[in-house]
């Protein structure tokens, strides 16, 4: 049994019941599908922190707050055969970035690559989703979500020699299609850990390491219940952390201001950027073509060997295991798939509620 | 006067010795003259690692060891409108790369992308100077070089609970234009430090932070006479070190797989696998319109705001200053063209023994 679960549920049952809500909630079907499907990846993979436990503190959150455009029109604002930008307007994020991804999938398909920007729309699940669903199509994908804090936020990702957080965690995630290995699939907060990490060392009364954020006042901190900002990626300046808040400020240009969305809306309208400040994302997609390169099966036969390679490497002391990125989760999924997803006591109650709430039936194993 | 320097020269008068230099020792003028700019960019940039120190060690070394392929006729192995896969024909790394970059800038400028990967070649230099190319044409550009390890080596960096390092720095390199503020500029290895950071503190009799790397049997140190294997950016698992070695990977898999360098030899030929794994590297390049999203006088426009939102940021205890990638750089490049280029005694004796050799006066400030 995992910790904390005290109820499991079959994937395809919490993908139905997932549709249902968001049909309920008033989203159109195919938007629906899309969001339950990112949530599901995520709850399937063990990526939990990015599953169905965002779905009432974080989606159902922004649909009541009437943040959310229920019925978007997604709109070019500018398009080539290798790109798009896309106006989100207002859309749930988990209903634009599969639009996006898929844009940029097709464009890839045809003109060997596609790049999609898209501001406007909130936060899109898991990162990881976007290159999964090119992994389908033996694309290359990936993708980035970012905000920008231009004022000082309550909490964040810090730049380098920084007393304030200016960067949400800005994922970046990348994803290659595989033989007999499973796809080998990067997604990554560009901080040193994301903040649910340090909410369960609080919880367990635990001291977390030196390096991994700062209190109020900008000092480092190894207690729980004080670090407010976190360290980018490296940690403090001497162990690279000036590469981690470089990569973050990569996806906050590429995802805020390629996309427009950082700003135009603070040049145009300081009222705009408020609401922005708080709550709008941007994200960026690319797939492109294997065969742009070289024959698809040859890069997959290649993939396996690497990874065949790092598998065989001689091991640390006290470990027997070199992974590649997406495999644990590769695994998770197998397991869950077989043994159903664990539902937390937190996640448990919160989906009771919304089952009541949107008279749609949760059925447990 | 800079630690350790002895003496100074003019930025464009070391120009004129390198690339005579590279004349001299057979290169055609325009390699020689590419191979030069590579240098002098980071020799004036201050990133020394990367300048002309290691002209003697590195390039002229592969020359007199004849790996390199003085006149190389550089093919298509794959062609599309947006990308191409070429065969560097045991090319300097130094010739090679900005031959490829402008392939990728030239696609750029008429595909909207391009995406060059290439095998069979060498030691590119500084991972930054691609992308600076493309800032000349207000492109975002990006460069990526690789080697990966299949059986362990000497030296390099660990993935995550492995023992032997399967990887060499892998450097990512992304570059955005700015309109008055200093171009965004971001080169960084993906392991925590780069060697020559470890062998400075030998040298000064300092001990090395935990978490940079291990000895010959794995074990972490502090000792830096001991260290063997660097750690990926992020340290060990516990500070996020799993993201660097997946960012090693992915650059492994653009640059070694995806250019057929690494697998195709290591099938066809266990020999020229041999030969490759101790010398030959791959490069991954690629180029973007800005307007293919917004306006370039736009998107510079949000850059500025951006860097600006970050100086202006609140500063952590005993720091005045935020910086952005490629500033400190920049501030060096003015300073240094305007007070010369240092030279350590070490660059010096090996630039005065090369002015010998090919009988090319070196004329110091």
């Amino acid at each position: 049994m995992e910790k904390h679960a005290q109820a499991y549920i079959e994937a395809h049952a919490l993908h139905q019941f997932v549709h249902t809500l968001f049909v309920r909630a008033g989203l159109p079907p195919a938007h629906a599908l899309d969001a339950a499907d990112v949530l599901l990846y995520a709850s399937r993979r063990g990526v939990d922190t990015h599953g169905v436990r965002n779905l009432k503190p974080i989606y159902f959150a922004q649909m009541a707050r009437n943040l959310i455009n229920l019925n978007p029109n997604f709109t070019l604002d500018r398009e080539t055969p290798v790109s798009a930008r896309v106006n989100g307007d207002c859309a749930l994020g988990l209903a634009a970035g599969p639009w996006a991804m898929r844009l940029a999938m097709r464009k890839a398909q045809e003109a060997g690559i596609g790049m999609v920007a898209i501001h406007n729309t909130y936060h899109y699940g898991a990162a990881g989703y976007y290159p999964y669903m090119a992994l389908a199509e033996d694309l290359i994908g990936v993708s980035m979500t970012a905000r920008f804090y231009a004022r000082d936020h309550d909490y964040g990702v810090l730049p380098t020699f920084g007393a304030r957080s200016m960067f949400s965690t800005n994922p970046i995630s990348m994803g290659f299609p595989t033989q007999d290995e499973p796809p080998w699939l990067l997604d990554m907060s560009t901080s040193v850990v994301p903040f649910n990490r340090i909410t369960m060392m609080r919880d367990n009364g635990e001291a977390i390491p030196l390096g991994w954020g700062v209190d109020a006042d900008g000092q480092p901190t190894t207690d729980p219940t004080q670090v407010r900002f976190l360290y980018p990626l490296g940690g403090e300046r001497e162990q690279g952390g000036h590469k981690g808040y470089g990569l973050a400020m990569m996806v906050s240009v590429l995802c805020n201001i390629l996309s427009g969305g950082w700003d135009q809306l603070y040049d145009d309208d300081p009222a705009a950027y408020e609401g922005y400040r708080l709550e709008n994302d941007g994200h960026f997609f690319a797939a492109f073509r294997i065969d742009l390169f070289r024959s698809v099966e040859e890069f997959k036969r290649g993939m396996d060997a690497m990874i065949r390679a790092l598998h065989d490497a001689p091991k640390a002391p006290g470990h027997d295991r070199i992974y590649v990125a997406g495999e644990i989760e590769h695994e998770t999924e197998q397991k869950r798939l077989r043994d159903g997803i664990p539902l937390s006591p937190v996640v448990l109650s919160d989906l009771r509620e919304l089952s009541a709430q949107y008279d749609t039936p949760l059925t447990l194993l």
